[in-house]
């Protein structure tokens, strides 16, 4: 089964403290000072959106920090995955 | 009796917690937890909507993730249904 | 008399309930229930409206579901009607 | 002395209980109830109004239906009038 | 000194309730029930305002009706005015 | 050092009382009635601002009335400055 | 590890009363009072953000003065950043 995201939206999954750290990040506090940070599982094809050309500039497995109580939160097979828009990512962690 | 969408509307009803297990979801706790859920019954015809052009992606019969508390109920022969706009439609489940 | 409304504009008066019973819709409860349907009386000419182009979908005798809420009640002649706007009649009932 | 409006403005004035029962329109409560109608007194040019065109669609002496609240009201020569914008002028009585 | 209105803004001056009588408007009561009368001193050039082109249909000496409320209050020279943009002014008295 | 305002803004230096004197205007009761008036420091460039074309009217230099509360106060070498676009200033005083 | 902010975006890191000073800036009482002085660590691409095209006007090293409050905080390797937009970056100090 698998999320298909329409327009300009992206579907994310948090990472857990353990990932974020593998990818290098230091947390020296508590994973929940910096909940902000997830991975790319599905991007829509952007194309028109509300009237304006949207151009895709995120992909699948791309690390984002995205911006705090945007998107909506939806689980599928007991996971739980934000589906927001493009947008509402700030930047890709390299 | 059919109800037809103007514009960028679509007509979706609620898909009951087994119709959702018959598909692949797993939904270990309540229903409830995952309202959002929904078949798509009628697709409005797009076109030019507040003065943009809209392109209806989404088809008759689409498992689709709604925004909470979007669109409007109605009520037609015993039957509950939401409208709302195709740009409320976050994502197509496969 | 005629009111004849301006630009996107239509004119709708609320079906009773027995008339929504004939043209096919079940209604087991009360009528309070399914406020929402009216039968279209007078469509504007659309065109440029707020600087958009509108083009009228909604003709005289269709039935229509519509926001709760949208639109400005008149009487006239002892008769209460609705006018509001194309956007916000949601679909036609065949 | 006469008030000319801008853009698209028009300058109407509230119809009194009599003037509207005269025209046709029984009114077996109070003049209260229908507060709403009015006649039209001047008509702005039109034009680019905040960069969209505008084109008048009402004409002095149209008996017209506007809304609620809309506009400011003036006092001139111990006659009261209102001054707004077209577009909230709902539709025209004939 | 001179007070240089930028863009699509107008400096009005409220006139007295006897300069009000004057130009021929009756004024039964208090000067106080219709504040919204003022002459233009100055008027801006118009052209590109927030990217739509506005032209100036106000000149200076006009008599006009201005939205309450509407501007910013200025103090020169011990003389008050006020300083909006021609969008506010509603219509002018002839 | 030096502050260069990006896009359509420009940096203000409030007037003091007695320069606002020099200049010809009359402050007969205390300078805080008239808080509005002040002097450009610095000129943005203007040009694409929000996807709208800007030129730039005013030039450093010019004594400037501007909206209240617009703009955002900085101290720079125990200086006090305002930061405000080019919309926010009402007319420039000659 | 490298943030890459997407669009219009740029990430800043505040500054430090000390730097600031070494900057030439005199700062006689609490490094508090200004706390909107930033160093620009990453640039985003530019190009069509919400439909309209952005040049970015700001380069890494810029030292900028912000919107108060604009923009999102975040942490990486124990470093705390601010992703912002280039609209929220009011002028840059030379």
């Amino acid at each position: 089964m698998k999320i298909r995201p329409l327009g300009d939206r992206v579907v994310i999954k948090m990472m857990e403290a353990e990932e974020k750290t593998k990818s290098g990040i230091v947390l020296p506090g508590s994973a929940k000072e910096s909940p902000q940070m997830a991975e790319v599982i599905e991007v829509g094809p952007g194309g028109m959106v509300e009237g304006k050309e949207v151009k895709m500039e995120i992909k699948t497995g791309d690390k984002v920090i995205f911006s705090k109580y945007a998107g909506t939160e939806v689980k599928l097979d007991g996971q739980e995955y934000t589906i927001l828009k493009q947008s509402d990512i700030l930047a890709v962690v390299e």
